[in-house]
């Protein structure tokens, strides 16, 4: 590990600092340079602290055996503290790890009255030995031999050892990722983040950076944020009085983006599979659970493939970041499915241990219809389907993740392919027992007839995205793709209910604090 | 490959099709199902395209040996096209490898006419064998016994087999990618950014999506873009006829994150490595081939840890992400080598084969005094390097790269950390031969009182920044970071000479293109 290295070994010396020094860096000089006075040299400025090689809290937990025994030396956070008259423990959390290690300090300590005196999430150096632990609940603890005091925390620390409301925490975001919830929902956020990295790259996809800052509105909908140098107070205007978008920043309006897709397919067109990975805003008024203004999405490309592709790569994705954060994080995951979601590995390993359904929009109205159930909204072919609706298909009917394809084209986008009926479009969304859509996706019109006639037909200008129909002028070719909200997935390998709580400092309506 | 997939294997087929159909998916079951209505049912709608197995041109120059002889089904673009009365060329890219394969074809095919008169950019699917070529220039070719044209690109296709100006390729950046020379930077970008992932990934640091809509401006300076819902036209006003920030979407005044740096740091506290990896804003009027309004940012942060180990980690990453982009892109480096920057690999060597120089600002300076050289800008303590001063010390001096470090504290922003002399502060600047600054970053003050004694000089409120300065109270802890600028290190890595051309659609002043 890298912080607070050890000052180097003599042939490390050798080979580094040599070339500094300008001499042949022979192990008897470099020996010499080991004075105060050399490191400094070697370190071209006052030495202020050379510890002995700091020991994870990691490796103390995932490999015990190596350090049973022997001396440590640890650094991290107080977070819990008892003490009695002659001894006391300290649960010292150093951030690379889900849970804390055991700390055992008694009245040999110089310091131990400051140090049984601590408050929780003080900063401290730890030197000591890994034992076995006498107690219960561990399999090791340190005894110190020496603790540091770095700051004993401020009495006013809010996270003090209770049950704190998700509301509250909201308000002290840039502390609450040291709480066990936030701590493993924001380490799993980014196992997350790279097993979809990892995956793509497995498969030789691109990874696209599509703007963020765009002139145009890749779903001809949604509400958008304008982005903007003029001065609000009074900002340049024609000479009929209206803003002079000309003479901002960019020469026009512009705003932020609500999905990077029709860039991505310029991109598709020359790498064939690529994906997006980046945040995306909605100035939606919606104070829900599962909206934020700002959140991150996936979007892969894939061509010359059509929709049974997409599914295909739709269900091996959430499946490889099922299966890869599970691996990667069993002592986070082991707490969401304790305390957070109860069933959570069952859900889970329904997703992981079954092919997803497959069944059109059509056949799907169907089943709603004949089920006897009662919906609060009624079910009829062309209705946007509800929760309820979504809900109904994939935890009660197919009892797993379900793909509903072909839907009407009418509540669609205009890029999705127009089927041979006319009336649908090959769309797919991915419902999920337990959250409803989580993918929505599609093949896209390849035709450039097709296309736009039907961007005519939402009241799209064509001439407007010649970017994005030259695609089908110059070697036009099947493809398909979808998005993926980040957070969504990661609400659902959570267990988290409010989106609030897997975005670091969520952005909503009337909140942008911090 | 998951493309365009073959029709499934009849056991697939009984493992993935029985549970649809109620079957118990027996084999002789199965296999009856293969006919025409049953492709129909498995895949819930008419099956349009169930073609072989799609070869990918990677495969066949990177496993030539697997394919030899061997029929292949293949899918892309025609690259170049040359005929002759019964015979032609087609050198196809499928967007997989950086090099297209050449496909050879005679007077054979049914439609031998149509493919001889294919256009650039054409998309076409080819059956063929894969044989060792006659030729030079390649070791295999591919003989069509069938060319299927999906589509014969427009003749107006701008990318015909001419160089075009780089400003040209700018206007066309829905094409470009297309191209030799942005096929490489882009699939280069592509992997840059995997190997950061990766570096950080290995190192248990936890990656953190910091907000792009922010409140505050974490440099205490720089140009922000304002991000708002008001109508511009319109905006709703207070008694006092300023505008009425409260009515915006966040309740307040928001703007375009320049840094996630300061909300790193609380994620710092609770995971002790993290880094950001997102896209960051300037609304600066530079027109130079260094800026970009939008470009992507790395900044990493380490708890327990000073300026030392902060340059090794900047050093250790700078290593690897350059040694990483090498061993996966060697057809590309090569092309860069070759045709943008004569010399790429001599400095990349460079780079990765000498340890970096440290040196301190004062010592730089006093290098600069004395090395002799007439230098435009006036050197003397205290002054901001302009870029002939750091370009000397690296490229002249030095010879490798360098960190500059303990800077005047007047010229670095408020957040680092004062050295004892009481004018300097622990800044690290990193300098390379070639661009210039590549990282900048710091250790933190980490010292309540002096943080809000700096924060006070330089004009700002600590009260607005108490989730910054919270830090410092609850456990404050030695710590330090830095800041990469994604697209500069990509420019250093393949030696593209303007942020234009390693953005896929760069936003600068007046431009939004796409």
């Amino acid at each position: 590990m890298r912080n607070l290295r050890p000052f180097p070994s003599i042939p490390r010396l050798c080979r580094e600092v040599a070339p500094i020094l300008d001499c042949k860096g022979t192990k008897g000089f470099c020996a010499r340079l080991l004075d105060k006075h050399a490191k400094e040299r070697y370190f071209n400025r006052t030495v202020e602290r050379v510890p002995m090689k700091t020991t994870l809290v990691k490796s103390l937990f995932r490999e015990t055996e190596k350090h049973l025994d022997k001396e440590v030396y640890l650094s991290g956070w107080v977070r819990k503290i008892r003490d009695q008259k002659n001894f006391g423990f300290i649960e010292l959390n150093d951030g690379t790890f889900f849970k804390g290690v055991q700390v055992v300090f008694d009245n040999n300590l110089a310091n131990f009255a400051d140090v049984a005196a601590l408050s929780i999430s003080s900063s401290v150096l730890v030197t000591g030995k890994v034992v076995k632990s006498q107690g219960a609940g561990q399999s090791f603890e340190v005894m110190a031999s020496k603790i540091e005091i770095v700051q004993k925390a401020d009495l006013e620390y809010p996270l003090q050892n209770k049950r704190h409301s998700m509301e509250f925490l909201r308000e002290i975001a840039h502390l609450r990722p040291r709480t066990n919830t936030f701590s493993a929902v924001f380490r799993v956020r980014s196992v997350l983040a790279y097993a979809i990295h990892k995956f793509f790259n497995e498969q030789n996809f691109v990874y696209v950076n599509t703007p963020i800052i765009t002139g145009s509105d890749a779903e001809g909908a949604g509400e958008m944020f304008r982005v903007t140098t003029l001065k609000l107070d009074k900002p340049p205007r024609k000479e009929d009085g209206s803003i002079d978008a000309s003479q901002d920043f960019f020469g026009k309006e512009t705003n932020l983006t609500v999905s990077g897709q029709l860039n991505g397919e310029t991109f598709c067109a020359a790498f064939r599979n690529i994906y997006t990975f980046g945040p995306t805003f909605r100035a939606e008024n919606s104070n829900t659970s599962r909206h934020a203004a700002e959140f991150w999405m996936i979007e892969p490309e894939i061509a010359f493939a059509d929709l049974t592709a997409n599914m295909e790569l739709a269900e091996d994705m959430i499946k490889y970041i099922i299966r890869y954060v599970m691996e990667q994080c069993p002592e986070e995951m082991e707490f969401f499915n304790q305390f957070v979601e109860k069933g959570l590995f069952d859900k889970l390993n329904n997703v992981l241990n079954n092919n997803f359904g497959r069944v059109t929009y059509t056949e799907a109205i169907d089943i709603l219809l004949k089920c006897g159930k009662k919906f609060e909204y009624p079910v009829q072919w062309g209705i946007d389907m509800q929760s309820e609706h979504e809900r109904y298909l994939a935890e009660e009917h197919f009892k797993k993740p379900v793909f509903v394809t072909d839907y009407p084209k009418d509540i669609k986008a205009f890029y999705m392919k127009l089927n041979e009926d006319g009336k649908t479009v090959r769309a797919m969304d991915l419902l999920a027992p337990g959250i409803g859509e989580i993918i929505g996706g599609s093949q896209r019109e390849d035709n450039l007839e097709k296309l736009e006639s039907r961007m005519k037909q939402v009241g799209l200008h064509p001439e407007e995205y010649s970017f994005y129909t030259d695609l089908r002028r110059y070697g036009t070719f099947p493809h398909a793709g979808y998005g993926l909200g980040f957070e969504r997935m990661l609400m659902y390998v959570t267990g988290m209910g409010n989106i609030r709580d897997v975005i670091p400092f969520p952005r909503t309506p009337k909140n942008a604090l911090f």
